[in-house]
């Protein structure tokens, strides 16, 4: 038996079939998506409605509880789902996984019975990426409702946390920035080849990353013909970012500088990172880390010495393109990524994840 | 026995084992498209190389001939593609179905020699859309390069030439406007629900429309905050739809007025026809003529009466939106649609077509 | 001597004086703005804070009383204007003119006591532009306020109205659809050149002609890469663009279809009216008629047989853009218009009567 | 005698007149405009059709010599100036004040002519801007056209070098990334206060920084929903910039890092910038830097701690918004400054020097 499933030619896989010839449909997982009304969660329907394994049982959102996904999304008009308001035991009845795509706080309030009833669980939210307590209440201003899940929580990046992924049973999916800053980073610091103080970073967001907000900085003539800066200091991704560079540096802290934009654009992120290069920090130093972190990854795509990204090339991908420039003249080493803030920024790197977990191909429902 | 399992969950389709139960894949076919550099050319890229039949074995630019594909669109980079300067001999050799993303002219000068050797044509240019030579000369202020193939092109609209599409050497699928305004129109005319005359339609395109095409009116501070009306006479798309209303209509001539703008959006058609009801068109009368011409068709979404099409729901999809109003005030049918000027407007469609004359799922790689 | 140059009120500088000492002031007139927070009231505040012959005295906006303006508005930062919540009586003593930027209903009744006070009143708002109360209530559904008012208020088009608007206590500014609509089609209707049924409209409105309206359709993600039609039939400028063509054509009653889309730029509206053409309706005709409306108009631009009106021609300006094109080919007259919904939809053409109400040069602060 | 003077050159008007009858307009500029078919020269136009003591006499444009100003820019139709072939006699003939608003090269070919013949010169290109003939050739890949004027070439930043403009016969216009980045900057390097090594800058420009360029990575499709950074390193503005950093903090070089960043607005520079603090840099030593470099200047924006900018604020103005952020957790000093890239960073600061330069208010014709 061959089953063939869409992709990528390159990609295409082939799940042999089983000894007694009887041709059985590939194994698939029941999904429910928690707060399924926003841009991520609309992102995660796009992306597990096709996707050939995974069977969506189970869409919440209070706001719409009883209303058909075609009402909010009509793009998936087609798909004849329902929202239900969100009930963990019902959840549990219903699906194997569960994606929480809720606001943080609300997040790891339904983790707690779900994982104990058995449902593993991706979180898109904030929830459960930081490993300690007191960060997340002074970036947060809250007490964190369940600090106890804080040490089984598997961070939810694939190229860096893949073998952890695989069996964890709470993933905590990195924010969109952290994951265009992480990826293109943490390569040059483990390999000792920059500097893990003056790290600073500009990025620029499009306007989805923030939320499906009905909030004035959001309508669009505040934001067409708008270019502005914003939470420089003390932004909720920042100890988030910090704490995975220095995972990588093998330090216990690293302050960095964070310029987040907001620019006028739907989806993606574009990122780039200063460095101070250490002693040996040629180019070809710093392509041979990326090359050796990288190779085979199906979702970074190394553009190489002068290549710089461009949001252009990624949106509705899970691909996060990488390039890097050794700038002698002021000495310092350049490094530029984009992704789609709401794929490999979100739901595509949670379905990702969900694929690792479930020992999907990687990339399956995601080229 | 061959499982085939792609897009969303409602149209897996199962394609049945052979005679002699020996699993073998679902038979393929191979593709050159030519003219591949353009925004039509790159969209049938993104349909293609993920469709689970084609198989893309050509692709050419006279101007980037040479170069992998990744040079061109960075977001293909890893399809290992590269384009080719075009050659009539070559193609029939590497290809079953040829598609043509020319300019008009010159795509009629690779379909002869390309039919002779036989190879089907997908043509998405306005080479062979018209069946009067006289009106294409008139339009396109040129002689009509093969005459004698209008007679055998098929008009590359599935939901009303499915029939002749199937057997069809030669596709020339519809523009992007006339999709658009076509597929709301025609119903309402064969039904004789409202008159020929006094037919007005409104078109908003997003930029894309115009092509990749590199003169000053497109750059982006000349699009960006205008909006215009432009070829309010004479647009070369008039006579297509003229044609195809009339055929509707069963009429040999039809007149209509044709406003097309162009609007600060990257992809999509919206249009408005205006039409004067006759005697016992009423709001069910309408409902049920489009009901009848489009129930169980996988790309038309019907919205019903009230309906206004948005298109925010079809981007990046081969699904037309169409809804309608009764406008009792004023004594008019207003009938509204949306669709992806890339996708439905032509490399979807083209790819649909190419489905239906290869015999496989109509939606397959479209979903 | 005084040499007054204009600008910002706190840049306005004087050159003292003449020889017998009697160097006086251009006379000026003193304002009020109510309502100034939204996106009427930032665009009065541009042109008024530069007109040399105003004085803003008082601006005031419930939300944001106590408010310096440039809190709301950081691009008058250096106006030194504070924001009160708005009291008729303390007005009354400030102003000599009143402009109401308040939502319809809101306006009416401050109307009342500062007509009474012996303030003039410039309305941006709905609330007296109809002549029948019976017909505000169907579209905007509520009693009138102040129905003895629709009597004495005068339609502040001035190129209809002029004469009318010098002497008026109370103008009703057409809003941004009428003014785009009304300013080519009057004419021909007054000429007897087109038939008074039949009109269809198509018109492209930018954003902020929703208002400073914080609602999920109006968010930027909602919007960019957007192109939709809304409120086709009962939109609420329906009746005031009926009761105006009905005047011009000497007519009590006219039923137009009209079609308002919302599209992703932030200022201006397109317009195009399909017409009808009478017998003797020559292109000749059309442009004498027009020529004959609008020679001399400081706002009016015309294009001429063949000219198509592009917003982006006339946003941050108060002029209307007017070509037309007789179709032969369907029997149709185009008339194309372009304005911003803010200037000569709005505010500018508030100003355009508050000057005519004055005595001012009428494009005196609008240049 | 009261002269009031607003407006487009033809609604100009004189109010006569004081008692001894010798009222008399205010002294006037003649300017020529060369390259006024781009960008900055439609720019220059916009203020200069209004600006109460200039009259334009003369514009060029090799390519549309002949042709009525609007047909190319049709908001400027009602200004009846025609475009002509550039003329370094004529021109002297015609203007007192000539600004370059040419391609780098071609201005200086134009500048040595008319500046022999008496004309002051304003130039918008990059020639004279450095003052180093080498760097020169460096970036711009060509031997200077004219070197011995360099020399001469007073650096047209008024907040700088504002008594050296007053008697300038020729003045370089810095570039709009430059303005952007010197105004917060160098008032810090001068007082010490931060590190001349470490400096980063991310600026992000709107598409019309460009020019008004017709190249493929302009077009409307290209631009839309893409974010990227380019030149990351040797920009042609870097040196510039360099150089005046240098200037400031007393020194003959500094290097610096500098990002610039396309992003899909019209118009507008962010910039932020990262310093490292020297001892004594406290937020409060900084705002008192800012404040006495700019305390009273017209068209700086202090935005104090915290202060973010935001393009949005400043489009269509000549002002400069300027805010400063002390990151005690990461150990920098951010500054934030917003412009509109063709006003202060291209054609508005070049009418400022003209006003300092004919001794007129220095915002006049600018608010």
């Amino acid at each position: 038996m061959t089953i063939y499933i869409s992709g990528f030619r390159q990609y295409v896989f082939v799940v042999r079939a089983s000894e007694n010839g009887k041709g059985h449909r590939v194994n698939t997982v029941r999904i429910a998506i928690l707060g399924a009304s926003g841009y991520s969660g609309e992102e995660l329907l796009r992306l597990l409605l096709r996707h050939p394994q995974a069977t969506i049982r189970c869409i919440t959102s209070r706001q719409n509880a009883g209303q058909p996904v075609g009402k909010v999304f009509p793009r998936f008009a087609e798909a004849r789902l329902t929202f239900s308001a969100p009930d963990a035991a019902e959840i549990a009845k219903q699906a194997d996984v569960a994606f929480l795509a809720l606001p943080h706080g609300t997040a790891a309030e339904y983790a707690l019975p779900l994982l104990r009833a058995g449902v593993r669980i991706i979180d898109i939210s904030a929830d459960f990426r930081l490993k300690d307590a007191g960060i997340y209440k002074k970036y947060y201003r809250a007490e964190h409702p369940a600090p106890e899940l804080l040490k089984t929580a598997v961070y939810g990046l694939p190229e860096r946390y893949r073998e952890q992924i695989r069996d964890a049973q709470l993933v905590a999916c990195p924010g969109c920035y952290p994951t265009s800053i992480l990826l293109p980073t943490c390569p040059l610091l483990a390999a000792r080849l920059v500097q893990t103080s003056g790290i600073a970073v500009a990025s620029l967001s499009g306007v989805s990353g923030a939320g499906r907000k009905v909030e004035l900085p959001y309508i669009f003539p505040e934001c067409s013909e708008s270019v502005r800066a914003y939470s420089v200091t003390g932004h909720r991704h920042l100890p988030e970012i910090e704490q995975e560079l220095a995972a990588a540096a093998g330090l216990t802290e690293v302050a960095i500088t964070f310029i987040p934009h907001l620019v006028p654009v739907n989806r993606g992120i574009h990122t780039t990172v200063i460095l101070e290069p250490l002693p040996g920090c040629t180019a070809a130093a710093v392509g041979e880390a990326l090359q050796k972190a990288y190779a085979g990854e199906p979702f970074i795509r190394l553009l190489g010495q002068g290549g710089l990204a461009d949001t252009k090339h990624v949106t509705f991908t899970n691909m996060c393109e990488i390039g890097y420039v050794v700038d002698e003249h002021a000495g310092r080493i350049l490094l530029s990524s984009a992704i789609d803030n709401l794929t490999k920024g979100a739901a595509g790197q949670a379905v990702q994840c969900m694929n690792i977990m479930c020992g999907y191909a990687e990339s399956a429902g995601l080229l």
